[in-house]
C-alpha cells in the first residue's frame, strides 16, 4: 500500500470519516507545508506518551492526580459520576459544577459483555465507602436506556454509603421548541414539573 | 497547552473538521489502544518522507517517474491536464482514460495572486513542444469559473503545438468540483470530450 493510501486508510478508521473525506484530508495535507502533517503526527504521539488515567477519578490527564482532583477549591465531598472522560469536558464547559468526578469508563451493557466488573464501579464504592467524607453522588450517566440502567445499578450499590444520591434532571433542553421535542422528553418534563413560587 | 488540547487543535486545523468533531476524534483515539494513534502518526510521517511530485507530470508519487508516466501500456501521446493530484485519482477511478497526466498545481486566479508562472504551465508547453509526439491534450480543469478560465488560457497557449486540444464534455454539473464527481459522470465526460475550434 502506498503512503497516500495508508494515510487515507488511517483517516477512514476514525469515526464519522468516510473514504472520500479521508482522501480529501490526505490531499489537503499533501498540499500544505510538511510541517502541517508533522504537527498532527507529533500531537498523536504525545497523547500516547503523556496522557494517562487519573488514579483517583479515572479522568484523562497528564498529571496524577488530575487538575480537578488536585484542586482544593473544589468540593471533594461531591462526586459526579460519568460514563466517559469526554463527559467531564462537557460538564466542565457548562461551568456549573464545583465538585469532583468519577469516570466509569463506559456503561453497563450485558449484550456487549460489559458488566459491573468492566467499569470502575469498585473504585467508586471505595471512594464513597465507610468513614469516607463523600456527602453527595450525582449520577450523570447518559439519558439512554443503558445510561439509565447503569444509574439504577449504582443507586442500589451506593445505598449503604450514607451519601445523598441524585440523578441529572430530565426535561426540555435549554432553548428548545416544544413543537420539536419527542414525546418521551415531554412526558418526562411533565412528570418532573416543578412548582413555581407565587 | 495539554496534549489533549494540542491534538484537538491539530485536528481542528483540517478542512471540514470543527472544534466539536476534533474533540470527538481525540477522545475516540484516547479510548482506543495506543497503536491506533501511533498508526495514524506513522502514516502522517510517511507522506512527508516518501511522497514527492513526479518530475514529468507533477502527480504525487513515491517513485519518479510515477507509475502512470512509467506505464508503457498507457498512451504517452495523450495528456490530460488537471488542477490537482487529487483530480488524477478521481479520473483514474473512472477507469476510462488510458493516457498520461499533467498536474498544474492549481488554477489561474489573479485575485489570489495565481498567474501562469505559479502553475506548471511552462512544463506543459515543453512536453507539448516542437517535435514532441503529443497528439492530444485534454483540458480537465474543474468546471468552475476559474477552471474554465485556466482551460481557455491553455487552449491559446497550446494552439501552436500541433496537438489536438479538447475539453471535458459538460456532462459535469456546472460549478462542481471534479474531485467530488462520481466515476460514471467523469467517464461520460471523457468519452464525449469535444474538440475546440482553433
Amino acid at each position: 500500500m502506498s503512503a497516500i493510501e495508508e494515510l487515507t486508510a488511517a483517516f477512514a478508521r476514525l469515526p464519522g470519516i468516510g473514504r472520500k473525506t479521508a482522501q480529501r484530508l490526505t490531499y489537503f495535507l499533501l498540499k500544505q507545508p510538511k510541517e502541517e502533517a508533522a504537527r498532527l503526527a507529533r500531537a498523536l504521539e504525545a497523547i500516547g506518551e503523556r496522557v494517562r488515567a487519573c488514579s483517583r477519578c479515572g479522568n484523562l490527564t497528564e498529571a496524577d492526580p488530575c487538575d480537578i482532583c488536585a484542586d482544593q477549591r473544589r468540593d471533594q465531598a461531591t462526586i459526579c459520576v460519568v460514563e466517559e472522560a469526554s463527559d467531564v469536558l462537557a460538564i466542565e464547559r457548562a461551568g456549573e459544577f464545583r465538585g469532583v468526578y468519577h469516570v466509569l469508563g463506559g456503561r453497563l451493557s450485558p449484550l456487549d459483555g460489559v458488566g459491573p466488573d468492566q467499569l470502575a464501579i469498585r473504585a467508586l464504592l471505595a471512594r464513597c465507602g465507610n468513614g469516607g467524607h463523600v456527602t453527595e453522588v450525582i449520577l450523570a450517566t447518559n439519558a439512554s436506556v443503558e445510561g439509565e440502567a447503569t444509574a439504577h445499578y449504582l443507586e442500589r450499590a451506593l445505598s449503604g454509603s450514607g451519601a445523598r444520591i441524585s440523578r441529572l434532571a430530565r426535561g426540555l433542553p435549554a432553548g428548545s421548541e416544544l413543537e420539536y421535542a419527542d414525546g418521551e422528553t415531554i412526558a418526562q418534563a411533565i412528570a418532573a414539573r416543578r412548582p413555581l413560587a407565587s
